[in-house]
């Protein structure tokens, strides 16, 4: 984890979620963004939740992106207890295709948004992220703007390279 | 409400669910048993759901009921700041069948069980209660066969309206 | 299985739901809760089923866990013959993501609750069951206090192990 | 109803699936075969419903209906009491678009079919018992071929219909 | 196959749907019933379909079996060419957990009804054709009787078994 | 109906389905295009639905779009009996939210396409008829581009009223 | 609409959204914030989509919302021109219950996130829009916390008010 | 590909989706019929995406197909750009079943159609580009034709092969 000021808290209901959480660091890795990842059960944990989601805002955080999986309650209680934006990473289980996951991250009542990306869409939660931050930012638009140009140019090169393949 | 020691909390997560958690009320003043109604958020009031289920035990509640809509996360969120057993109505809204509702509730993670009972299902979830007291109360044990008993009745009467009615 | 008072029967529909079911011996093992397990299938051996539901009371269980895939009656067909609490563990198959087990259980009629955990639950319904009991007996309360403060210590600990994963 | 024999069982598991199910005793009514219509519920009056399919064969029944919803198992039931075909109609409710009423009918354990139809096709259900007993009785054959003829004008006379209509 | 009078016709839409629909013959086999297997697609071979089906009474069929996947036409397009009752098993295919399979041949419109069983339910498929042969043949019913006296034992077993197994 | 050639077929499996399918008329008109509107039914009549479909090609129809409901077969019926393209309209009905019309109609097996639009989009239907027309057709091409044309307007249009409502 | 500087866009696919969509501008008009409405259709103004994208960051927009039902594409051709954080609000039709309208949205590839909120959550859209722009705005941050109290506040009154019912 | 004039475009939202679009160059090859293939994402690149579709109908396009999945915006995306056809291919991913993918293409607004296949069924979409580009060219009518022949006698021998197995 870098030594850099931490302003994204990754959060996930249990260490089983890690495979899908590490895109998120990565790709904040990749963007110079300081985070901290931790590991906090809405349920078991229900405690340190709060704590963690109530200091947020002071601790210097910008975004909380949080993943869990079935009853995926973690992001909504953490946005419960902080004014800061939830980013919401439902985990795909082996039951209901993860909807289970889905529906309870998204359908939050009014008053208490939390806003949902793709099933295991963790990489995605750390753009958004990104996004988020940026528009305060001017730096991080940049970094932004800069992303999705590679982000075209990938494509554009899987393009290529079916042509070749075709030809 | 009646004077009676309060044994069951019955709480919603919107002044909306009322007309669905009545059920559980009514079927619970039939049976003689005290309970207290609340309307406590999940998510705009979580310090004070956390405070409600932390004391529960101590103020001698014996069950919670929790009903709640959508992403419902006052079941899960009680049951995991008390020992007691947690009874989910997930109330059923326009969107999605209800399924977003049932998943929130039902789809716990290993740890924090949250006893689901049909949607809307209200009046189960008071029927429950009273067979959770029961099992360590051989009065409310008494009482719960002799429901039994009358619920036959009543499904046996229907059966001998509809032999006058086709003959 | 132990010698001790057996007051909770744990049913399955088939031997195949074994592996499901065997987390919620695994668990009433560790708490010291006398159990018993059968399988009972609503549908192939019905007189069994009642027989079984209609003792259960006079043979001292408190509790009965069903567990049960597919279109899972089991949970269903064994409350509408005993007074005590029935716990439904929806078994996932490979059809319909388990939607078919889940909703078979927990969408019960007015007046015969299945208190319904999630698909393949089993643990929780183990949890569950120890819930009811403690509701009228203070021993088992502090064995299910004691539980919720080992599962915060095993939370706690996989998040230390992840801050020393990352530095 | 009609002073013939009995031949087929109409079996209801509440009497608001009334409205529903007459739609079969309406065709048996006109295809000139006898039945009788019953509420039975599968919960809260299992006796009933076991004494009901146990002696349905030696009463002469053939073949015997069953309307449910939700977590229907009345069909499920009666057929794990008797060797006679059970046709399982699932009845719509409000929850979940009929899915759970659906699911617990049809997916049916190995060894106890239940021969389900569409949602709410109590109609379709009584021709099924017409083409079952039509198996053993050439008259009914008969009945059920002169049927599909009538079913044949009525889609003839609609396409006429709404030819004129447009010119 | 054995060279008894073919009874019962097993279709299907393709041959990849043969190891789902041989427990149908299996059961047959078993119970000495004579049948016949084919591949009739209703979309590619759609008049042979309508042959096969014209013609089954008077080959002397009394039941059609028909298993199809995904958008499964076969068991309702044959029931609209025939009087007979077409059972329908709805092969689970690896989109949408079967339910495309499930409702394409459930939801049969008013007055073509397929008597549908569970997903890859070919066995139940067979023994509800028996079943319908037996309301018109009282050696067929003694078989059905048989069957289930068998079916009971074996989950006795099981249950014997367990209980070894756990002492 | 106008007096021009008719090169679209429109199908409906039920005259119930005529308020839906009439948006396809109503378009197709517009753009002055020839069609005839039927009621065949895939169950009911299906050897005039063979008849029709057999015949499509040499009657000079170039697109048939088919309207069904629930077990919607009718599309994927005339497919299997024609070289034409078909269009299949699901209609939607009041069970499981139309997904049982969609599914039956989009899921069809390899080698019998039926192209599938939106439930209950019988206008887009015709839209595409005349697209698959335009194919070979300059002048429909024109037709389609104008129509285009049309559609942006009318957006920019709504947005204009919005623009005006608003200050 | 306010003569504040223009920090969000509300964008919506037809006016039919416009009664769902309204839920977000009353809530930027309560907490001051300058906002747009503008009826944009990914399908049928696509280049007035890519326009309004394309420009939205230099004519200093913060944030756009984009509310969208049944095949939902708005918000991610938005979301694909723009580096701004684009909130989805999936908008409920009649049609599988939302669930079109909501996996159109949420299940974004990965590179180009929208934050989806839930099925009609404009208001909740907005709140989110706010918890974006507070990041980098003391002002609005504070604006948030307020809300935040308020909301508690609400709910602590229905709690009373149902207390005062029910005594 | 062949060195024939290019008459169908065969776009993927990205290289993974090759495996699945194969299945419609093969056919297309089989037929003789000219065609290209693109990587071109709705959200990645989608100037290419507007470039590609508006310049289609004159680089002497008939027909595009465009597989993607999740959040399928791709085909919608092309079709609002052209008055071409365009044929969607859902592709099948891990999550919903593939739900999600098929809604996002097949539910699209009024005014602008996208003829949806089954999941995954890039063949049929070949084969459904053949059929609409026959409507204007007996030469590939007569393919058509052809190919429906060749169809019928695969399946037949499919028939064979099972009866000398059964035999």
């Amino acid at each position: 984890m870098p030594d850099k000021k931490v302003e994204v808290g990754i959060v996930m209901g249990s260490d089983s979620d890690l495979p899908v959480m590490e895109d998120a660091a990565k790709f904040l890795d990749e963007m110079g963004i300081g985070y901290e990842m931790r590991v906090i059960s809405a349920h078991r944990t229900p405690d340190i939740a709060k704590e963690y989601a109530t200091s947020a805002l002071d601790r210097g955080l910008k975004v909380i992106i949080a993943g869990a999986g079935k009853a995926a309650h973690l992001a909504g209680v953490l946005a419960s207890f902080t004014p800061l934006p939830v980013i919401g990473v439902p985990v795909r289980t082996s039951t209901l295709g993860g909807a289970d996951s889905l529906y309870s991250m998204v359908q939050m009542p009014s008053g208490v948004p939390v806003a949902t990306v793709a099933l295991n869409g963790a990489k995605n939660a750390a753009i958004l992220a990104l996004q988020i931050m940026a528009t305060g930012d001017r730096d991080k638009m940049d970094k932004m703007i800069e992303f999705k140009k590679r982000l075209k140019k990938e494509t554009i090169n899987k393009d290529k390279n079916l042509k070749n393949k075709m030809s």
